[in-house]
């Protein structure tokens, strides 16, 4: 067994626990970062990806590098479409920001490559890996490395990074936490197909057949997204019959077509929020997926992961360099407060669009008085924009 | 049968069917008004109300009168009590309105009362009230009168304003028409009490024991309101338990209390949204709880009674005057817009501070997330500022 004695041991090497070693290094700081996935595999596991101007500072401001820039595309608005018509909400025009269309793969790769550069110690491939005495003052990651051999790495803090699915999260015993959870009667099926952009924005799209989502990707790679029971089988929907679909959702009096191509994948993403309570407990912590997840309708997974790790960089450098382990108290209701106003925001944007299983004539014309409210007022699309763009700084902390 | 010849029949002496009748009689167009209840039965009814700004100068700018300003109370603003302390939405600073606190039943007196002084023909305590030839190019009502003689009633234009069990809007065929509704899965609870004010504005409560409102009535008069089941029996309920219950309501770490006095009323409200469509058919037009009805949350109904109105007097004046029938075709949709922003506001005002039955720690907290999100922001703030002064004039049509 060989043992590494580190600062912050960290599980999971998704965007929130490469972006944490990342700024601890910059610190100085030293973490070990370890996950059970290859770096190979992560990277095939095309993921979409919204990021906020506050996420794409973490990336440029810190060092990771400018692609998001550069590869990336900035959108200044998105398209509410509803009647049939396009209704643009302009972030850039009433909140002074902008979004950016990078896949998190890409956020993921960028974050390896930066750790890999700065001889970060990021372990993927693991094996057979646990937590070690979670509620000690010495927690501890175990796990067999690539090579066969059993590795053990101490730590002061432990940082559960682990998505989801997270370990870490059950070393809190169960009497110290709470788990909030919410699942929505309905999914999307999401698909990518080889064709040129069908809008230059993201297409929101309420519709009595239900909510359906233009998105993109390359120039030659598109991603939509329609609202489906969350049963849906991929194998009853051929090509056809999904274009079929999208054409209608989206049909109006303006023309909007959508550009068709060959459909390269289907998937039905179930979704569902959740928040575990706290956030810290003892030595340990938890960050990004681990702690909460959100539906996908206002894109604010991968940007609560990183405003996450943005609060406990600060705090782990206060505890690790000033000995002040107490500062670490406030991460949990830091972080939550951002939390609960995204859960709010992604249920408004699901609620909002989605046609809800049973609905009524009433329901409909009800969401599309909210949507008029909404997009017809200055405010009404600037509390949007405000919510998509991540909030100003001031407000969330 | 003695026989009356009108441009204008309406049915209900409502705050709607006056006004209509008022803004008509100073446009030199004749109109009848025909009620079954009495005049001292429909002030006996005491009925809370929160004029919007332009439902205030519908008053005072049509020579209704100026009691509005003298006896009502200004509100530049209002409360959203959560976490246990106030958080107040500035009306005045954020759109420039304020309401104004003044019953219905004081509306329905002035009204009456210029009706009166301008010698407007308006008949209360009808028996045997009846629609004829409601389809016809010459509709009427029928009616026994106070002294027991029939009377009938024809116009060229006969107007349902006769509340939310109106009989007119049974006139449309079936065929004809749509009706949107929804029952809400609680009530309100609500008192009159011998006390001073407890707060100088509304006060909306948020609390895990479910809604509250605080409101205003006289110096020594108020009126408070708790969310209960829609079953809810006031004999169940004494003043002491109403008491403990609302206190605990509002009871927070600012010390909030209630002043509490001899309860003189108790009453279950229930309340539904329902939409009636369309507004107009042939020669008849709805208006008012006729054509809509909404939870009490947003105090809009008597607001969009006048706002109903004010769109109906204008095209009845084009078509009784500039024989421009086809004019009325415009009146539903342009009704109908303000009308579902304002289902849509009442739906999000209760939504957002009801605790829905069942509803677990995620729901609360989401909720929170909603209102944290919404008082923080100025543009949440000044979303639910326009919705609660009635919308600025340039977005309702």
């Amino acid at each position: 067994m060989a043992i590494t004695r580190t600062a912050v041991g960290i599980l999971g090497a998704g965007p929130a626990g490469l972006m944490l070693s990342h700024l601890l290094h910059r610190s100085g700081i030293e973490s070990v970062v370890v996950d059970n996935r290859s770096r190979g595999d992560i990277e095939n596991t095309v993921r979409a990806g919204i990021l906020e101007p506050g996420s794409v500072r973490m990336l440029t401001g810190t060092g990771v590098g400018d692609r998001v820039l550069r590869e990336g595309h900035e959108h200044q608005g998105t398209s509410l479409r509803f009647d049939g018509v396009h209704h643009r909400v302009d972030f850039k025009a009433l909140t002074g920001e902008s979004v950016w269309l990078y896949p998190q793969t890409d956020v993921f790769t960028d974050l390896a490559d930066a750790r890999a550069r700065d001889g970060g110690d990021v372990r993927f491939g693991a094996r057979d890996t646990a937590v070690m005495d979670a509620g000690s003052n010495r927690p501890g990651i175990v796990h067999t490395d690539a090579e066969g051999r059993r590795q053990e790495i101490r730590c002061d803090y432990l940082v559960g990074a682990d998505g989801s699915r997270s370990i870490c999260r059950q070393e809190i015993p169960q009497e110290h936490r709470r788990h909030y959870f919410r699942e929505y009667p309905f999914a999307w099926f999401g698909i990518i197909t080889q064709a040129p952009p069908s809008a230059p924005e993201l297409v929101y799209t309420h519709s009595t057949r239900g909510f359906a989502l233009i998105s993109q990707r390359t120039a030659m790679l598109q991603r939509m997204y329609f609202q489906c029971a969350p049963d849906e089988e991929t194998a009853a929907w051929s090509d056809d019959r999904i274009w079929h679909e999208l054409q209608q959702r989206v049909a109006g009096e303006d023309g909007f077509r959508l550009v068709e191509g060959p459909i390269t994948e289907k998937t039905v993403l179930r979704f569902r929020s959740f928040v575990a309570e706290p956030m810290r407990w003892r030595r340990l912590l938890l960050a990004g997926d681990a702690a909460h997840t959100v539906p996908p309708t206002g894109a604010k997974g991968l940007n609560l992961a990183l405003a996450d790790v943005r609060i406990l960089a600060e705090l782990l450098e206060r505890a690790v360099h000033g000995g002040d382990d107490a500062a670490l108290d406030s991460y949990g209701p830091r972080a939550l407060a951002r939390v609960w106003k995204a859960q709010h925001f992604s249920y408004w944007m699901t609620t909002m669009l989605h046609t809800p299983p049973g609905a009524d004539p009433f329901d409909m014309r009800r969401q599309l008085g909210e949507l008029r409210t909404v997009t017809g007022s200055e405010s009404g699309a600037r509390l949007l924009a405000e919510g998509y763009t991540g909030w100003p700084d001031r407000v969330p902390e």
